[in-house]
């Protein structure tokens, strides 16, 4: 089964926004074992969405539209598809009924043009919208699958996976489950991670290997197809293993998890409380933390000190220390963690000195950084970063360095890797 | 002349990356009056590839391509439009040099795939690197134009705005100038401001003035078309200066102004330094403004204070306040503002509290924040936000408010708008 993305909307063609549900559409068919070809955006001009109907129904089975379901005279994406099928449209009473009950529960007065969102390809499967209006829709016609999503992702995301993915699933009768684990590293670039693991992703066709890096994280997910859930994940597991042997100490989480995640699930699970000074993060690896909702049984606040004089005045770090080693070292970067767990009373103190840039500071270049961590057990720990960012994702690389380290620290206190 | 953009990757096309490389060309395109009538995605298989191009010869008179310029074996883009256009690929020189330049500088050793990149298609023109070593090209062949971008964004923009754009533009012979201003709007919802100027918005059709809403800020571009920049900008400042008779008061900056921007812009201009209490921003506010270079001039430094005991330990908050009033209140964001400027004796002390969510905090709400200020003059200001959005939304709308009406007090001292 070939399937094609088609994106209506102006707004898309003009870059006003990024076509971010083709993202989503195609990672979500991937799952099932949907084989994308081509996405497609086009505007809200029914003469050119006709033809790019028209190119789709002779390259693709399954043609998935998302946008202008909508109330107003642009909306034109089921009109064009019911012509182009012989077909027309009716009014779905329900639909109408949610549409109604949606406006009197938000107390706003519907005006006219809002029915017409209730009204369906004759024959389609409605797929029910419930963060919206605009019912999505899905029809077979001549051997090809047709369905109909609304644009804004908040609508269109859940009626996909709810609705659109189970009817997929069962038109076309997939028996294969596919499972997939995804493992998250940092502290490991791309390349060096698939340099490391080369031989596994190569050797692997069920399950595959493939690595993916995004802004801030470098993952491996692991997928396997199979006849049963379990199967799947017991073709899993030796691949993982087998990774972990290799390139284990870089893992710090798995599937969903995020540093700030796994960082405070690990600081809740132990009941530690922590503080930090930061200097060159000015409060984003706090703010990274409390994410988290419940974080505040375990983040207790910390200080920012921005120049020397503060680090001085709130954090009484030592002026020989600052003349002698610089604010940007491994001495501040103790005395830092060690103060500020001092003077918030907390089990974990964390320091962060450093220089964003764009100008170097204290004759360290741009991009030099420098965390300590003082741990519940009283060990003072230091790491050196040498980044090559620009102002910001170096920051945001301090930052989340330090979630690292500090995942590491409280887990190898646990005993695990 | 009607353009097609063309992205290729199978990495698109199974959803692991997002296309944002057509919406920055589309806007870049708009940008320059040439109308783009589709974007496609096709993943790094020839014969689909070909297909796609054969499509779009058939209904553009410019196709853009990006991604499939790199080294390995997957990267076909530059063969497969050589093999189509009936041309052949010839090494060129400087391309060359340039790659072996990149890895003597990076000190890596060369491999021989990498020569692959230096290929381009005879007779192009070379569309220079400068952050990367695929280079790009530009061909015309029977009346069509085809661009040639590599996939990295950071390779693809410089190259689009530097070397793409001149080219187009001379290609074409476009004779007009396209001139732009975008007004930053905060503390106003796209919706309302939409209402309030939607007479301006319907009356124009040059300058055209459409309202945008991005995650954080909601923006109005005033557009204009004229045959030189004096007399676009001529067409747009009447326009400008109905939309701030209006609705000035929401209007916090222009064109690439960002909040934390222009609020370091205004405290350094005005050498006020500045520090900030935290509670459930927990560091973001401060962050955000140390985004900005050069910030350590004005940002002192602050205390994230995440729970009731820290408030009254750390910034002296009495006891007897929060228990009149909580901790979500108020005289509590006023008093966050005043000790901590007291504590960093700043200019300026700026207070947050509230709650984030997702519970409840003190039978407050989630959603409700208060925001304190005391101005350089000694003046106390505060701000009660009512947000509906998630735990995160909620942390970074604070934040943006507080450095909202940072920007609005200092202006307003100065007798600004």
């Amino acid at each position: 089964m070939k399937a094609e993305i088609i994106a209506v909307g102006s707004e898309l063609l003009l870059g006003q926004i990024t076509n971010t549900n083709a993202t989503f559409i195609a990672k979500n068919l991937a799952e099932v074992g949907i084989d994308v070809y081509y996405h497609t955006v086009v505007g809200d001009n029914p003469k050119r969405l006709d033809e790019a109907i028209s190119i789709a129904q002779q390259r693709a089975d399954l043609i998935i539209f998302s946008g202008g379901l909508g109330p107003t005279k642009d909306d034109l994406t089921k009109e064009t598809i019911a012509k182009r099928l012989s077909s027309s449209l009716i009014m779905d009473r329900k639909a109408l009924g949610n549409i109604e009950a949606y406006f009197k529960r938000t107390k706003r007065t519907m005006t006219e043009n809002n029915k017409k969102q209730a009204l369906i390809i004759d024959g389609a499967t409605v797929l029910e919208n419930r963060n919206g209006m605009a019912p999505g829709m899905a029809i077979e016609k001549e051997g090809k699958r047709y369905i109909l999503l609304p644009g804004p992702p908040h609508e269109m995301e859940p009626m996909f996976i709810n609705e659109a993915i189970p009817y997929i699933v069962g038109a076309v009768g997939i028996r294969e489950v596919i499972a997939s684990k995804v493992l998250k590293f940092y502290g490991i670039g791309e390349a060096e991670l698939e340099h490391r693991v080369q031989d596994i992703i190569e050797r692997q066709t069920n399950p595959t290997v493939a690595p993916l890096a995004s802004r801030d994280a470098v993952t491996l997910r692991i997928t396997a197809k199979a006849n049963s859930t379990e199967a799947a994940q017991n073709l899993i597991a030796p691949v993982e293993a087998e990774i972990r042997a290799l390139v284990g100490e870089f893992i710090y989480g798995i599937d969903e998890d995020t540093l700030s995640s796994k960082a405070a699930e690990l600081l809740l699970q132990q009941s530690l409380t922590i503080s930090a000074a930061e200097s060159l993060t000015a409060g984003l690896f706090m703010s990274e933390l409390s994410e988290q909702a419940g974080i505040s049984a375990s983040l207790k606040g910390g200080t920012v000190v921005y120049n020397e004089e503060e680090k001085q005045r709130q954090l009484h770090v030592p002026k020989e220390l600052i003349e002698k080693y610089g604010v940007v070292s491994k001495e501040c970067a103790a005395a830092l963690a060690q103060q500020v767990k001092l003077k918030f009373n907390s089990d974990i103190g964390v320091g962060l000195t450093g220089v964003a840039g764009p100008d170097p500071h204290d004759q360290k270049p741009m991009g030099t950084v420098w965390i300590g961590i003082e741990t519940h057990k009283g060990e003072v720990k230091t790491f050196k970063l040498e980044l090559s960012g620009t102002r910001n994702t170096n920051r945001r690389r301090a930052a989340n360095f330090a979630l690292y380290y500090l995942i590491k620290s409280i887990s190898e206190n646990e005993g695990q890797k």
